[in-house]
């Protein structure tokens, strides 16, 4: 049977199995480290959810190169950006930011660990990150500039025209951001920076061109919107059971939305916008394969958790 | 006038400059990055004193190469060290770590810009660092695998058996390190392993071999270990005003330090043992020109603040 056959389902769940297993290790075991900080640390990655940012590594290696041994070699960065996502969280989590007792059902990690072992947690996680995606030219060969490549397009989209300055700048607007315009910028930074980093990052290691890496950026970009758009409507709609939080917390929280800005219809309407240009533009990029990737954006705008 | 005739604080101010310059361009300007963000960075950045870390970068590539002119693909890297001990000393400095008002005479990142903005410079300075290290290849033809390594370096000993481990130790064992051995172990973690990656580094970038390299860690660990110690006596007995901080703060805070451990005499005399296990080291590697190296080795002994 084919891979590209496998359901859907099937393929994200076994490739989410590869990246748990590969985190299990990613702490050399012969270094000393505090049992208390990697407990921390793992603790964090366990409860992990979907794993999509490194399934898309995965998927993006192999939609290069129309193989699906080929991602075995992405399989050191597809565990960097988990740890990165990761760290994010549990820094976002903090009492001086978002203040949660609660993620996806679980004790955040300073309820569990305190505060000075959370932050040294998600310390530990981001620059761990960079040591593991550096064993993708240690222990697999890919070529030190393809490697250097991914790493500083990590610093950048995890950083400060990305993640951290998305993060920041939502922290400066809090209540006041009042245009879709507004929200899409801060979404762009704090989600799709490292969705796009994902898909970028599987690319250059299947061995894609520029057209091919553009292609990709713009897919992650766009999906990486339109997930933030779905994640707001569940959070107006959702299954508190398959969420694993209370519904209508942002509403709670007075947190600025899409459907709040937009309405539901007109959020329903720009994730499919999003998520059809986000499509075309993969398909013409003549990918060796790209079919697991529109399959999976067309499963991100229908997923119900 | 040879290079190495210069005197000693002529040099270290000539380098600290260059590297505050080049600090001061870090962050590309067109990117778009919340301006309180990069303030609060800056801040800290600006807060700098002695650039020890980053002025060991220079001088171990100029030491392995003989040749001053050799450290200006170090630069970058310089740069990148010295945004990585700045982002520990602003999360060291958070309320749920250290809880510190003043560092070096002036407010404290969160006293200034609040503890979630702290945070996030923190963040930002971190994964900019490694934006910043991938520079050596992008902008001064470093070859890739060269940076790559100095970047697996970083990651590792700011990293989990390096800085945030031995700052994640410290957090555990307060007030329970009872041994010169464990307060040694702490040290090597979150003070040497820094320094010794910045010696380590420069001798990579100016094209050390695997004996230079060991013979730079080693020198690296011992003067950091050498530093503390001075750090503990001065804390002890040194100038406020030099120090920019009051005297027996340690004592105050029931901090464990050599001094408190060990006696003063015992102190000085580990000091100078380790100093001089850490020149002739350097002495027997074959070096180009280590003389500068030496000179610093005895200065941070000697040093006032």
């Amino acid at each position: 049977m084919k891979e590209q056959h496998k359901p859907l389902q099937q393929y994200l769940a076994e490739q989410a199995g590869r990246i748990e297993d590969a985190l299990k290790t990613a702490i050399p075991a012969n270094w000393d480290v505090p049992d208390k900080l990697k407990d921390a640390m793992m603790y964090s990655i366990e409860a992990g959810g979907k794993r999509l940012r490194p399934v898309l590594v995965l998927a993006a290696a192999e939609a290069v190169k129309g193989d699906a041994q080929a991602s075995a070699c992405a399989l050191p960065v597809a565990c960097a950006v988990e740890m990165v996502h990761t760290y994010s969280l549990v820094h976002d989590d903090l009492p001086a930011m978002d203040n949660d007792d609660y993620r996806r059902g679980k004790l955040t990690n300073h309820k569990v660990f305190g505060e000075a072992m959370a932050i040294l947690a998600g310390d530990g996680l981001l620059t761990h990150a960079f040591y593991v995606a550096a064993q993708a030219t240690r222990q697999h060969g890919v070529p030190a500039e393809t490697t250097l490549a991914v790493i500083e397009d990590l610093a950048r989209l995890a950083g400060l025209p990305g993640m951290v300055g998305g993060q920041a700048a939502d922290v400066l607007g809090e209540q006041g951001v009042t245009s879709a315009e507004e929200l899409r910028s801060i979404h762009l930074r704090k989600t799709s920076a490292l969705i796009s980093f994902s898909l970028v990052a599987g690319g250059r290691i299947g061995g894609a061109d520029d057209r091919q890496l553009d292609a990709l950026s713009l897919f992650g970009r766009n999906i990486g919107l339109a997930f933030q758009i779905q994640d707001d409507i569940l959070d107006l709609i959702g299954d508190e059971q398959k969420l694993g939080k209370k519904v209508q917390s942002d509403l709670r929280q007075n947190k600025v939305t899409y459907p709040y800005l937009l309405g539901m219809d007109e959020s329903r309407k720009e994730m499919a916008r999003l998520t059809a240009e986000a499509k075309e533009a993969l398909a013409r990029a003549g990918l060796a394969d790209p079919g697991r990737l529109l399959e999976i954006a067309d499963y991100l705008m229908g997923r119900d958790r």
